[in-house]
């Protein structure tokens, strides 16, 4: 049966070695109170979290789902007393200041947090997880006194915020979007328009709603110039429903336990978060929170998909395989792990969650260090990491869940052993919060080509100081060979790519996709090989340096058809694209 | 939302041109009445059938699912309705000779009746995918009162069979099934054990059901030497129900609307087909018919994605395109279909869906000649396009399915659009009849290195062939140059791979997913060469004539970077795999 456990030891080795997090904290003013065995408690206690309490309830949810009934929406069973034991352990205001009432505690953490939540029940987690973008938000952009008056409630878990962007005309394009804020005599305004997609835009978790509603005044321009932020809280303060009513909820592929609402705004009363016409900057400060976000979803798909399938192919006899460890002794079948199909799938499911574990814990941590400690190359590194974490993670959680469902055969298709969940509910990450086409042009339109490389220039300097680092141990020497020549590809063909798009100026947007996926491998090579080298850091004995050692080989023996396939694509994609 | 219309005009092409089938049925004794015009209206017929009466039944299906109470399987509203007009449709007769009151049309009109009955409707077809497999099964190998008992039945669908092989400890492994079958004086065999994942293994469809059971006679040897094959029908002649029981159906990812039954056999009367211990041989029979309709349903699914997406991607206003067709206006949002990342995966869509088909047709046509013509060729190459067909098709089912999904954005992840559940609904293809790993070790370690390279040999004259008279067209020459090389990289990883070998036997095995994958996209580079050269015989101005040269661009254009990435593979898995 379909089971998560937190891989803890893995997370430590990421803070511990791999990000050295506990160094940068020391150094930090925000952090100087933290240490790793700080860390790491906070870390068990969100694993006791989603192993204990939200881990048993995912198959449930999904079999049981939502059900509206006249506006209301009842949540999964379990739902509402795992959501209470959430707030009663204050994980809520992990990474929030302590100025408002939060722990203060780094993104880094959250990030692991973050991870075993969607893991365990990524439907159960989507009602959570805009919180922290949504503070973020609120703390940048709204009045004082919507801060005083709001603030307070997610911190506490008391309320739950939403994003209400798309409406059924108006999805990847919010310039299309036709909702109406009227002002009125008091400072407020009225909404008016039907929202669709809005995850958790009603449920019996917390009492009030905060929805954050993209919309447009009277006198706004057309387009995304002319769109503003809006707090629209479901209950009022006086105690009156807002106009918000919920008419609907989706019957959806996966993460069926999470509420996916339309919602009609009925001249709701609302606030306005930052300046007119701004709205889209307002929530831009929620992106990178959010897309980070998404990227930790399918990290955690996978982490599952590998979890599960390791212990299915350990315990499930299968025919003879060609060859198996020395110390095992031949029986009728073999367990099926011995099968080299097998160790192929579940090399690669290891690799690529342990290497995307330390890739997305590099991205929170430095976007601590951009907030926290002036970093300007962090500031520049983490929008840049982020569309790549959004997109790639995402397809790597899908992409790892089949391969996963594969290694159950028959069993992975039949709804008892859950991992079927695991490809449903992950597959709607490569979706929402910017599809994985959208994240393809903003990194190479705009983080790559638009800032003339800088940002690129300063990731392919970390992996190159990367390289530089390993060539100095022997058992690393080929990794790091591997890493320079890798630099030197993306060197080129980003050049490659601005030459060929002076004449050619649709080329990048063919080229996106690909140069995306080239990128994500490209980072999972810099995760592997630091982890080599920083493996060596554990004593000799410890299994997990072996096993480090051992997926690093795997990674850097089966990279270059990866490189091929996508370096291949990036050139393929000069041919011109017919109109079909 | 969700809808489907046969490709009648695509078929055409295919049986007209590419294979040129009516010039091979005038020259066969078996065919030599049928002609083109009399296939297509076969074809129109189906067409009406499965868009008339399966397609409309498609999602109501998957969301009623079966029902299972004490033993009995009802299908979904609907189902025994279309069972019915199929029957009386003649379907079940279509490829049965004539001599068994079958209508001896070629398997190549067979193979396009199953794309569009699992197109339309794949839990509905799965009831009927088996017979023909089963009608071939007992007419080479059942005893003569045994074929003039239970032919008739199947051909007229009267009863439907199915396979029952998997137990619950053997899967890819029949070796390890215990179902057992004690001999009893009338010459009959009493059978008892269970089966699991049975597909059709109970339902209302028809009054009787006719298994073909895999159990052990109580001297059999152990492992797959000791396994025979039985007959073994749901009711008895003499009125009494035999002693097989349906214990429960699965709930499973997709292909709600088929039941998949365990079932216990407790001293069920059966008779053997075929020699004691020799069930395999016997089932062997069914296995190239039975992996070419598996992989047919990946071509259905592909083509249905196909639509679906073309549909949507031409309706949905999003955003502006860096460019349109000249004749097109800009709107405030264009089509989505105009947008670069789109274009490339409505072209991959495209050109994966029809290009299956030339494919897929081919080998039915040349199980055909096989089997009528007693073409050796046609007999060597059959069995080694099988495994590239299973495998090749039903992973691109799946992915084609996927990517139609992310076309729908949001909209394909809720069920209203249903494109979701061609998603789910293809995933089982790469599961069962042979999980595709199984396939690409039969085709690498059986199919290639176990004959020498032979029938490869057959494949590669035949793609030789294909670019030497493309060569001569203008048009086609880039296409026939790519194949030529695709041809000297086909036997060079070959002899590359034999060579290995001898020094490290594991190593096919770790090179064998990705020498298919290789396979499928040669065959498909075969299928778009000959494509573009036999559209030359569409008129000049006939838009499939522009189409298909279109298509056979985009297809070469891309297809380097596929060809990189299992090559690159194939190379990358020389290195040993660990156990972990």
């Amino acid at each position: 049966m379909w089971s998560y456990e937190a891989p803890l030891r893995d997370m430590q080795f990421v803070l511990e070695h791999w990000l050295q997090a506990p160094d940068t904290w020391r150094r930090s003013p925000a952090f100087e109170a933290l240490d790793l065995p700080l860390a790491l408690q906070v870390l068990e206690e969100a694993a006791r979290f989603s192993q204990g309490v939200l881990a048993p309830l995912n198959s449930h949810g999904d079999r049981q789902g939502c059900r509206w009934q006249a506006g209301q929406v009842s949540t999964p069973d379990g739902f509402v007393e795992a959501y209470r034991a959430y707030i009663d352990g204050g994980w809520p205001a992990l990474a929030c200041t302590e100025a408002q009432g939060g722990q203060g505690l780094p993104q880094l953490l959250d990030a692991a947090l973050q991870e075993m939540l969607y893991a365990s029940n990524h439907a159960w987690a989507m009602y959570t997880g805009i919180a922290h973008g949504a503070y973020l938000c609120l703390k940048t952009h709204a009045a004082p006194w919507l801060q005083a008056r709001y603030l307070p409630d997610i911190v506490s878990g008391q309320a739950l915020p939403t994003m209400c962007l798309t409406e059924s005309q108006a999805g990847s394009d919010v310039g299309l979007l036709r909702c109406r804020a009227e002002p009125q005599a008091d400072g407020s305004y009225r909404l008016s328009g039907s929202k669709l997609f809005i995850s958790g835009g009603e449920h019996d978790l917390t009492a009030n709603i905060l929805h954050l509603v993209l919309a447009r005044l009277p006198d706004a321009p057309p387009g995304s110039r002319g769109i503003s932020l809006f707090l629209v809280p479901k209950q009022l303060d006086d105690g009156q429903a807002n106009g918000v009513h919920c008419d609907g909820i989706e019957h959806k592929m996966g993460i069926k336990g999470s509420a996916t609402c339309s919602l009609v705004f009925d001249a709701a009363q609302g606030w306005l978060i930052g300046e007119a016409n701004r709205g889209l900057a307002a929530m831009f400060v929620m992106m990178n929170s959010a897309r980070l976000h998404v990227g930790l979803q399918g990290l955690g798909h996978a982490e599952a998909a590998w979890q599960n399938a390791r212990q299915y192919a350990a315990e499930r006899l299968q025919m003879r395989a060609p060859s198996r460890p020395e110390e095992v002794v031949a029986q009728a079948a073999d367990p099926i792990r011995y099968h080299p199909a097998m160790r192929r799938v579940l090399l690669e499911l290891r690799t690529t969650s342990e290497g995307m574990r330390a890739i997305g814990y590099w991205a929170a941590h430095l976007l601590d260090q951009a907030e926290h400690d002036q970093d300007a190359s962090a500031a520049q590194l983490a929008p840049l990491l982020t569309p790549i974490i959004k997109a790639f993670f995402t397809e790597q959680g899908f992409r790892q869940a089949s391969n996963a469902l594969q290694v159950f055969g028959g069993y992975g298709y039949v709804t008892e052993f859950a991992i079927e969940q695991t490809l449903r509910d992950s597959r709607i990450a490569m979706i929402y919060e910017g599809s994985n086409e959208i994240q393809a042009n903003d990194l190479l339109l705009r983080k790559v080509l638009g800032d003339d490389g800088r940002a690129f220039g300063l990731l392919l300097a970390e992996l190159r100081d990367e390289a530089g680092q390993g060539a100095e141990y022997v058992e690393c020497a080929g990794f790091s060979g591997a890493l320079y020549s890798l630099c030197d590809a993306l060197a080129s063909v980003v050049s490659a790519i601005r030459e060929r798009s002076h004449e050619d100026s649709e080329y990048p947007y063919r080229a996106a996709p690909d140069f995306l996926q080239l990128c994500g491998v490209a980072l999972l090579a810099f995760a592997w090989a630091r982890a080599a080298r920083v493996s060596r850091a554990l004593p000799e004995d410890d299994p997990l340096r072996a096993a480090k050692l051992q997926s690093a080989g795997f990674f850097f023996d089966y990279l270059p058809s990866r490189l091929a396939q996508h370096l291949g694509a990036i050139d393929g994609a000069r041919a011109a694209l017919a109109f079909i």
